[in-house]
């Protein structure tokens, strides 16, 4: 239950043409508290409820624990939503022995591309493609139930 | 996904001698938000992930989702939860043809016990038991969110 993730900026397009899926997400919070964020999400023809806890000073490991629900159900659920749906198409990327997921994200966060990748231990290291950019683990206005909040397009 | 239900005080503890069933509960939540209460319970030996959505205006029908878990995943989500668990044991007692649950509450909420029956439709009649009290359905402060947060022991 334990998710050791790192999460990077993106620097350009290039990631696209080595993608080997690409998937739409639609997902709303039940709680955007980042000690306990409960996420609702549509992924393709899948849907999931996902719990996700406090993490730790580095940011990069966070107790995580998610189940798969009924798309009928999520969609019952994300009604009940706080307000502001995050909608993002993701890409799967391998690199070398790691496979990175790079977020393109729409609606109030349109410009906003995000890659994380999952790591077994926190100091597992891993290639870094071209298109990697600046790192922004911890971040907490990079995590998903913020951008519900406080959406890119409205930064600055 | 509807959950019709009324619920009451009790006046006495006659009902004991006639429940068929005696669990101790324990539970917390990841959002005591009435519009979007998100509950991990310990039932027994089961747990159980429950959504609750906002009621309707007599409090009497609220959006019900739930999904039985792991007790070791609901005690690694009742780490995350809020502050406030809600610690009780619930009574199921048959009355006619209604099945009533009755909540007796320790910790912080000592000196309650609350009624409840769940209906198929909300007028739908049913034989009151001698111990039930006055109706609190739709009183928010008698809901086990809000409990956590201002228990019983601390009214007035």
């Amino acid at each position: 239950m334990l998710e050791i993730e790192r999460k990077f900026l993106v620097k350009n397009n290039s990631y696209k043409t080595e993608a080997v899926s690409k998937k739409r997400i639609v997902q709303g919070f039940l709680n955007t508290h980042p000690e306990r964020t409960v996420r609702v999400r549509i992924k393709g023809e899948q849907a999931f409820l996902t719990v996700k806890g406090k993490s730790n000073a580095a940011g990069t490991i966070r107790l995580e624990w998610e189940s798969e629900i009924t798309v009928q159900d999520a969609e019952a659920l994300l009604a009940l939503c706080e307000d502001g749906q995050i909608d993002k198409v993701r890409y799967e990327i391998p690199v070398k022995d790691h496979i990175f997921e790079v977020d393109e994200f729409f609606g109030n966060n349109k410009g906003l591309t995000l890659a994380e990748v999952e790591l077994k231990e926190e100091n597992e290291p891993f290639e870094k493609p071209d298109w990697l950019g600046d790192e922004v683990t911890g971040e907490v206005q990079y995590y998903n139930s913020q951008l519900t909040k406080k959406p890119f397009t409205l930064w600055k």
